[in-house]
């Protein structure tokens, strides 16, 4: 039995923000395993921010996507037919599938993950990348401890709500900075944050002064841009500054902007630090450990914002952009 | 007896480059040390790009100078005069004298030193503050190891001297950035650095390519601006980029020019970390034997420019700004 497959491939490189064209739809039949593979059918797909730097040209931390090859996502789904050892059709499992709805992958290129302990798409958050990265990059990187004010930029999404809530775990005083009313008011209600600043709503800065009024310990940044700058102003002495994406200059067509403020790091002896999650790869068991036993003391929530439809790819991964996803976007396929 | 005092004190708060009217140039006798107090009579004072941030107002590292102070700035010089047990007549010390002749102090604001060991104003380079600030800012902060690649700017000033010889005494490959022919030549042929690059002869980038063909480990930044915005660029995979300085910025009158490739510390998991000297002052006794040691084996050389006449302190000053200065700028009384 053949499964027809559905993709969408990268057919140009964008400048800016991607559009319909940079995209071909393509369907061809799902490739059946050889010895060693597994044919997965995909049931969601992650999409985020780091998606559009593997659009681009150049030298980065992981290869471009080539033109011609299907679109590079993480996506989790149930296996359908397996040539590998320790893989059964109807294992859930977890890879980098692409944006497509069936991939044949090689057994170690998968992860079996429990369907039982958790909706799949949780494994595309908190018990995915964006949980990994949340975890080692507050802790590892920004050396999080109890009594520290941690900023999170971006926090109603998939990395800076985790970020926030790991924080206050540890006992950290934890302040977010997300686009409008509503996703101020989940962060705190909802996520337990000690407060919110709206960037959409005018002066940050005051905000930030006003709820960190000892300055700023850990920032955790997603986004760049002004908000990077205002932060590096606020910082205390010692703070550790964890660099994990530049949403807002993603699409730039000028240069990106650099932090004006950097000499901040100098006069309050603070570090500024890139990380990125592939690094700890060997560590994701003892952070999935962590977290699960949070989510089931229910002191960790995991949000998603599922758009229904493989082919709402293009206009869905926009959505990131716009700030209009609530939670890790996720595309049901 | 008294003697004539003659200081120069901070009038108005330069924008842009210090000029004359931004000083004010004073003549007053000496005050006779009370208990546990020590006059000393000053012989060279250290003229150092950080001045330039203490005439400005606002918070940083340390407080402002206030207008009608004496301008801060380290000093060596003999003792004239003492009401404090430790301290005689004739006695080698070290402190933060201020532009002046004489200086009044607390004989705990003072430091003896040995001027046997070196001469006077190797106290305010190799071992004094810029050797301290070369010393833990290339091991401490920079973490600089045996087969890293080194680069650091200002290479031929009294910080960048010291951090490219430390640098190769401790198994690095170093590059130098300075200005002009000469400098360049000095930190190869006299330092013993690997290479230089001429900031005034054209394409850094270029240059800094060939030198580090497999990037750059740890950057020791002094100049910040462009230069930086260059080394970011090229920085290997977990480098270290040490913010000391950033000379290039210190007379803007527009905003300092943010390093707009600052992303490369995500793409390269590195890390860019500001350091102040005073920090280390419990360990310079640690530096000053390690320094004094290599001196002693000669491997490691102290350079002053050396300018005569304390009345030409406003406009010596202005040397370190235009790059003119060739070693450690010293003023001697």
């Amino acid at each position: 039995m053949t499964h027809e497959n559905r993709q969408y491939r990268l057919a140009a490189r964008p400048v800016g923000l991607p559009k319909a064209t940079d995209w071909e739809f393509t369907k061809e039949p799902a490739r059946a395993p050889e010895e060693g593979e597994v044919l997965v059918g995909v049931e969601y797909l992650s999409l985020d921010p780091a998606m559009r730097g593997w659009m681009n040209e150049g030298k980065s931390y992981i290869a471009p996507v080539k033109i011609g090859d299907v679109m590079r996502a993480g996506g989790v789904g149930k296996v359908i037919a397996s040539k590998a050892e320790g893989f059964a059709p109807g294992d859930a499992v977890y890879g980098s599938t692409g944006i497509q709805a069936f991939a044949t992958l090689k057994a170690k290129e998968l992860t079996k993950i429990d369907a039982k302990l958790a909706p799949l798409p949780v494994y595309l958050n908190v018990l995915g990348m964006p949980g990994m990265t949340a975890y080692f990059g507050l802790l590892d990187v920004g050396e999080a401890k109890a009594g520290d004010t941690v900023v999170v930029s971006g926090a109603a999404g998939a990395v800076g709500a985790t970020v926030g809530q790991i924080a206050k775990i540890k006992g950290c005083r934890v302040i977010g900075i997300a686009g409008g009313a509503e996703k101020c008011r989940f962060v705190v209600q909802e996520l337990g944050f000690d407060g919110a600043v709206d960037y959409k709503a005018g002066d940050i800065r005051k905000g930030l002064k006003e709820f960190c009024p000892n300055g700023i310990d850990v920032y955790f940044d997603n986004v760049g841009g002004e908000i990077l700058d205002t932060c590096l102003a606020l910082i205390a002495p010692r703070a550790r500054i964890v660099i994990c994406g530049a949403i807002s200059q993603y699409n730039n067509t000028t240069p990106i902007k650099g932090p004006a403020n950097y000499l901040s790091l100098l006069v309050n002896r603070a570090k500024m630090q890139g990380m990125v999650v592939f690094d700890y790869a060997a560590r994701y068991g003892e952070a999935a450990k962590d977290m699960a036993g949070w989510m089931a003391a229910g002191r960790l929530k995991s949000r998603e914002d599922i758009v229904d439809g493989l082919e709402t790819f293009p206009e869905t991964l926009l959505k990131l952009f716009s700030g209009e996803n609530f939670g890790k976007l996720v595309l049901k396929v």
